[in-house]
This record gives structure tokens, C-alpha cells and sequence, in this order.
């Protein structure tokens, strides 16, 4: 069977001492390096993949330090501790002998609890009414997701009177080819949410992520039971200040369930 | 001048080598160990007070690893990486052998650009309507701070039918004594939002923090402006479920600044 591009963007190999060693995925490349969901999903897997892993995935923040160049990358794994039912790990990413990615994750046992979800699943149009986002020749990560916009597509045109747009977007997005779900798509997925400074004004400038901090709500049985089929997202953004902003993002199962929240700040200069 | 009792309870003094000690005060214990915004505030004021830091903190992550005992810690400060305009680093408490919190705080050199905020500042009665909640008796961080509750303060009272409460709340809260406003002061406020499932069930349960990451939306110009006006907060839920829950935050300036947002992954048993 063939890979999925993911999973050999996101492909680790053990090298000893809690050192893995990848490359970057050209399937993937966005303006100025990999997009960030791979990078937040391959240092993920670093832990996943640890022969002394405990629990699934509860938090993981990623720290963009540097621009990522094409080609092999190292990550060092560093169990910082390890309780008897959650687990913390702090995490690397090095291109020779330069910091360019810093993590950290919480895994934990997840046992069934009382369960309460008051955040009310967003009403969007049934999904095969809504037309794919043109991705042709756009950055190549692009084309490794189906978006389908209910809300809040880029619209890159002038603002009348330079009033802003809402930074508020839904649809439903899924990898392309589909594949089943599970914390190293849901981790790359909660990045997936355009920056919003180019809706909200309507043109490219410079912008990039330096923090993202994803929470996953369910287990590896959670994800599972979604299979293929396309998440329902929201992304929204509070304030823009400075130049950095904030973004706030759910990915939403079919089923009506929230699997994971994101929030990121981002630079911007305008 | 006495010092103020977070500057008491944040002090770290350097060992060298990015190593600095500091000493848990019973004047922020909260039920087994120091009330988790001072441990975020001392581990923010490693690097806040780094003979190299560049710029302000726009991004803070810390994992609670481990319960911290009373008495001595120490932290280790590893510059991970400076930029022209950022900073990163990748902080670690430990005491003894063990790790009790890691963190990453994004610090960079903030400068006037385009400013937009799309967000509301959440309407509040004014504060003087409010009666300030009584904490005599209660865990000895809680007489930190002054807690003025507009909406969702917490009911310890069994709920009609079971059915769990609103996850919201909003307040005006500020430091007891009063102070004036900065990073330091604001890490610690971004965790005074009591955790919410004690507030949607009516009482207490096992329960803690096990990562939170709180985002800084103005420089320290911006903060010193504030003062020591209360601010305004809001705190909700999403998602109760598996054993955890996250919890997301907002702190309003007076003149109707968002000055930062947070979230956190909270452990519970119910």
C-alpha cells in the first residue's frame, strides 16, 4: 500500500538517545517552508512514536523559532517526566546546529468520565453543496486539503472604506487523498485555518505563526470512530495589535463531537 | 518600600549558567502546592529579568508536571533561539532531580502597526456594584486578589435535576494589595479563573491544571498604562470530557484593551 503523503512528510527514524531524524515533504511546502501543521504533527509523532509513550495526546504547543529550509531535520525527544497516568514531553527540532522548532506535550490516560460539551457544533450547509477551494497553483500544502467554505473564504479584493473584514471562518476540511483520523492529521489539521489577516484584509503581507498550542478533546478510539470523513472548523481572531495576532480554531467530528481547539499568535506586518 | 507579596513569591536569585533559585510562599498556597499563576509568573520572570532578553513576552506555555512542594526551586533558562525582532525559550522548574513545570515563552520587539479588535469587551455593571467574593477561610492565594463577580460566581449548591451550570463568568479582578500592572502581574492573573467544573457541578472534585497558554496582546508600555485599575475577565468552557476539559480566558483593560487571552487543559474526576 501506498503512503499517504503525511505520513512520509511526518516519517521519523529513530536514530538512539531520543534523537529522530526526518526531511521536509515538497507535498507540503507553503510560501517559505513546510507548512506549519506538518512541522507541529512530525514533532508530535516524535513522541507518539516513543517505545515509552503513556496515554494519547491531551496538549501540544509548538514554537516556530526560524524559517525551516528544505531538506533533513533532527529532533530530540526529552521525556521530562512521566506520572501514573499523564506524561510531559519536551521536544526539538534542529537543522544542524540551529533551534528551529520548539515543543512541548502533555499525554495522558483517558478513561470515560462525566461528559458535558457546552460549545454548540457550528450550523453549516450540507458539505456537497459547497464548492472545493481552488488550490491550483497555490502553495503545495494547499492541495493536501478539500476546503469547503461556508463562511469567511479569502476574498482577495479591496475593502470598501479599508473596513475590515470578519476574521470569522467555517467549513469543512479533510486531508486529500482521505485519510482516517488520528493525532498526527488532527495536529496538521488544527493548523490549516488560513492566517487570518489576509481575509480580514483582503491581500497578502507578511505573516507567520510563532506559537500554536492545539488541545485534543477525545482518544486515539475518539478519532478513530471519525474515519474519513470531513471535519467541520471555525477559526476566529480577537485582536490584532502590535504587530502580532491571535487565532482561535475547532475542528469539529461529524458526529457533533469537538475533537480539538487551537489557538495561535501570529505575526503580521502592516 | 515593602516589596509587594508577588514580587516576594516570584523572586528568583542567579546562580549562573541560566540557573536561578526561588522559594514557594505561603502567601499564593493554593490546596496541595503554590497557586499555578505564580508558578507561571516566576517561571515568565526568569526570562523577563535575562541580561539578553529582546523585546516583551507575546506567547507563555506552562505544564504542570508534577505536584510542587513547599520550600526551594530551581530554574533553568535555555535561550533557544534570537532573532532579529524574537526570542525563545524553553524554561524548566525542577526541585531536586525531579521536573515539576517546563514552560516556552515567545518574547519580540513590539512596534505600532495596524490595530484592529474585533472582540467585544463583555458588558459588567460597574465594579463598585459588585460585592468583592469572601475569601476568609478559603486557600490562601484567593486573599491575593480581589474577585468581583458580575456573572457565574461559584455556588456550592447541588444543582436542580443535576443539570451542570453555566461554564462562564465574568468579573473584575485585580491584586490584593493593589498593583501596578505588568507581565509578571498578568501571567498570574491569566490562571485567577477558579477551574470551571468546580462553578458547572457546585463543588469540588479533584481537579488541576495541567497546561495553560496565555497570549499577551500589548507591550509594557501598554500594561504600565492600566495601572492598578481592576480588570475585566471572562472565563468559559468548551468540552468536559475523558477525565479533561479545557477552560479559555480573557483580561480586559479598563479603557477596553484585551490585554491577553489564555487557555488551559484541566484534569478532573467526575
Amino acid at each position: 500500500m501506498t503512503q499517504h503523503p503525511l505520513d512520509l512528510a511526518t516519517h521519523l527514524t529513530p536514530k538512539g538517545n531520543g534523537r529522530l531524524e526526518g526531511h521536509t515533504s515538497p507535498g507540503y511546502w507553503n510560501m517559505m517552508g513546510p507548512f506549519g501543521g506538518t512541522t507541529a504533527a512530525t514533532l508530535l509523532r516524535a513522541a507518539l512514536e516513543a517505545p515509552q509513550r503513556l496515554g494519547d495526546p491531551v496538549a501540544l504547543t509548538v514554537n516556530f523559532c526560524a524559517p525551516i529550509a528544505e531538506g533533513m531535520f533532527e529532533i530530540e525527544l526529552i521525556e521530562a517526566r512521566t506520572n501514573r497516568s499523564t506524561q510531559h514531553w519536551m521536544i526539538v527540532m534542529r537543522q544542524g546546529d540551529d533551534m528551529v522548532a520548539t515543543a512541548s506535550a502533555v499525554f495522558a490516560v483517558r478513561r470515560e468520565s462525566w461528559a458535558h460539551q457546552p460549545a454548540a457544533l457550528p450550523k453549516l450547509p450540507p458539505a456537497e453543496t459547497l464548492t472545493p477551494m481552488d488550490t491550483v497553483g497555490r502553495n503545495a500544502w494547499l492541495s493536501r486539503y478539500e476546503f469547503r467554505f461556508a463562511e469567511g473564504a479569502i476574498r482577495f479584493e479591496p475593502r470598501e472604506d479599508d473596513k475590515p473584514d470578519s476574521a470569522y471562518s467555517s467549513l469543512y476540511v479533510r486531508d486529500l487523498p482521505e485519510r482516517e483520523l488520528d493525532f498526527t492529521a488532527l495536529a496538521a489539521l488544527s493548523d490549516t485555518f488560513l492566517v487570518r489577516i489576509f481575509q480580514v484584509l483582503g491581500k497578502f503581507l507578511p505573516a507567520g505563526t510563532v506559537s500554536l498550542t492545539t488541545y485534543f478533546h477525545t482518544d486515539a478510539a475518539g478519532l478513530a470512530a471519525q474515519g474519513t470523513k470531513p471535519l467541520i472548523g471555525t477559526a476566529d481572531s480577537k485582536v490584532f495589535r502590535q504587530g502580532y495576532f491571535d487565532q482561535t480554531a475547532e475542528l469539529w467530528g461529524a458526529d457533533g463531537q469537538l475533537l480539538a481547539t487551537s489557538v495561535q499568535t501570529v505575526y503580521y506586518k502592516a
